[in-house]
């Protein structure tokens, strides 16, 4: 099935067709700045150069206009995409799997909106603008968090009034489901009954764990919003929730400022004083920058702390896998991580972990008690997959 | 030495005199209500039977006069204490180790009062008032925060912007300190060299974990302030922080109302819906209470996962402590946080963990990886020693 896998953030879309049974990527790319001054789409087809089309992109329905223009020039008319798959930042309490797109479904991604106000509310302006433009073509709604649903009550339940959390629905939803679902599935095909209980670790700008035991979720980091667990790009993670109030009480901040500031001012980007990318963090920290290398310190600390955690949920661990940008990428990183957990029997091959390659890959060593993957994740054909399914029923 | 120990809240005056060579305690009490009509003082000398003075106790100096009084009939005039111990909830970044009262150090109790408003004040009055009531006595300064000062940066910096953390004081400060120092000392004198990591568990009200490694404490569980870590009596322990932004901006609470809330109205009592008591919750949960079980199943469950936590901050750990008030009283709570943790190599001997002993005692198997020991805390003990040590220097 060719499925267009749509991603849509409050001035990003970004769009990827493909074919579910070749997995062939057909074309992808990005409508950036949408209503704002500057607005492009750099985009690339059969894995050829990249393009730019600048355009103005007052909304997101001129985006997603100009992106089908763009897929029927690369040989994609309407009438060969079969389905889309929509990625949704929050699905709440309504979406335990993946729903088909109806009045009701698309009301629920508006009604827990206000757990992600800045993603929901476009990512539902777009499904309805896709619904509504090509009728004939069904619409899938992939929520991030589904996989988070059914996580054990003890590990998502937090311990504030009961009256609280039920009226204002909170709870630890999680999020990057549908990574920590694409490398539970692979991870699964490559070991078969070689692995149970697995510490997913999908090390991005923002990063999570999931613990993953025979492919149910016993517990994941992020908490009811993407800002808690580890140490991020700009995320500080799990801090003393006392934090806030501290930080309105005494240093005169609004509940806004401490907000924006925890989520775009803080993590790596904050310790570092330098970026939110690891990799300028990593230079500098060789070059002897010491606030660099202990943005690596903390990164390298915190993450496996919270790896034990996981392992923790499931009493154990037999398998642990690396992806997303720095899990994927970062050679460094993961060594410095499995280092850390040495003592649970983790073990790696620096030859095969500094092995660069697109193939989930086994990077432990044969006596490693826990058996360690490089698994590049993919959200979009995971995406794709369910919109295959649930159109084929 | 005969020293009186001091621990004062807001509205309560806890005291007790003692002797640090005979660890005798002479008498001891606690001032309630102060300031608050219906205020009292209950006590017992020399381990006899429990007393109650019912006494106007306008002020922390009434409350102070009275106790002396009842010191005198005791049969302890002044000329016979010999120093003052004053238990500092908050330290800052003025109290690596205990201090002795002068000026200066008066002035640092205030200072970081910010950090902790409900117990600075109170205590630094209480200091300033003894030390200018009885000239010829000595006092000391004991911060419950001292034993983690120097745990590693990468352990207590928060991921928040350098000119924020720097100009506010923002770290984790933890607390219990004094605690976590008395069970380390206690089982170091138990094991000898047979411990060098320690997960030391004060379970109580109030609730912290600390690794300890050879002495030096690597991390423990609170935060910024004693809300953070665990799921205790009232607090919730960790949460994702930005829970504290939905919270306000979605609930409608003022910050001053979230933070009684997480402080006050969440944790044990909150999941239960009965008692912030353990023994309340545990009995109901034996009748069929879903709520109270739900109460117990997350408290092991996040205390099992933070002591999965602590070890990691070690690279492991050979012993674990249970102290406090659960950790001390419940075999039951021993017994199945033991049981979460039993794929460490924890494992307790049933009949020794039900044993009840104000004595600290081991209570894993012979066979047991893991050393699990019940050591019955004193941190008036502590206090007192590091009275003597003081002011015999």
């Amino acid at each position: 099935m060719n499925v267009l896998v749509i991603n849509a953030g409050s001035s990003s879309l970004k769009y990827q067709l493909l074919n579910t049974e070749t997995r062939e990527v057909f074309t992808k790319g990005n409508c950036e700045r949408i209503g704002i001054d500057g607005s492009f789409i750099g985009y690339t087809v059969r894995g050829g150069e990249k393009q730019k089309l600048e355009v103005a992109l007052p909304d997101h329905k001129t985006a997603i206009k100009h992106v089908f223009q763009l897929l029927e020039e690369a040989g994609f008319d309407q009438s060969k995409i079969e389905g889309i798959g929509h990625r949704v930042v929050q699905g709440g309490w309504y979406f335990p799997e993946s729903k088909v797109v109806t009045d009701e479904t698309l009301g629920w991604v508006r009604e827990v909106a206000p757990l992600a106000p800045l993603h929901n509310y476009a990512e539902a302006d777009v499904i309805e603008i896709c619904r509504d433009m090509f009728p004939s073509i069904g619409n899938v709604i992939v929520a991030d968090t589904s996989f988070h649903y059914n996580i054990p009550e003890k590990a998502h339940r937090y311990a504030l009034p009961r009256d609280v959390v039920d009226k204002l629905h909170i709870r630890k939803y999680g999020a990057h489901g549908t990574s920590h679902r694409y490398i539970w599935k692979t991870t699964k095909e490559l070991l078969g009954d070689d692995v149970h209980k697995l510490v997913s670790c999908h090390l991005g700008s923002g990063a999570s764990l999931s613990a993953i035991q025979d492919g149910h979720d016993m517990d994941t980091t992020m908490g009811l919003t993407p800002l808690d667990g580890l140490i991020m790009g700009t995320r500080c993670g799990t801090i003393d929730p006392a934090t806030v109030c501290y930080l309105v009480r005494e240093g005169g901040y609004t509940i806004d400022e401490v907000d924006t500031m925890m989520n775009k001012q803080s993590g790596i980007l904050a310790i570092s004083g330098v970026s939110s990318d690891t990799r300028d963090v990593e230079e500098r920290a060789q070059k002897g920058d010491a606030h660099c290398q202990m943005a690596l310190d903390m990164f390298f600390y915190r993450t496996s702390q919270l790896i034990a955690e996981m392992a923790q949920s499931m009493h154990g661990f037999d398998t642990m896998a690396f992806s997303a940008g720095i899990g994927e990428n970062s050679d460094t990183f993961r060594s410095a991580i499995c280092k850390e957990l040495a003592w649970f029997g983790v073990k790696i091959d620096e030859e095969k972990n500094s092995v660069r390659s697109d193939d989930p890959r086994v990077i432990s060593t044969e006596d490693s008690k826990i058996k360690v993957l490089v698994v590049p994740t993919n959200e979009e054909l995971m995406i794709a997959l369910d919109v295959q399914e649930l159109l084929s029923k």
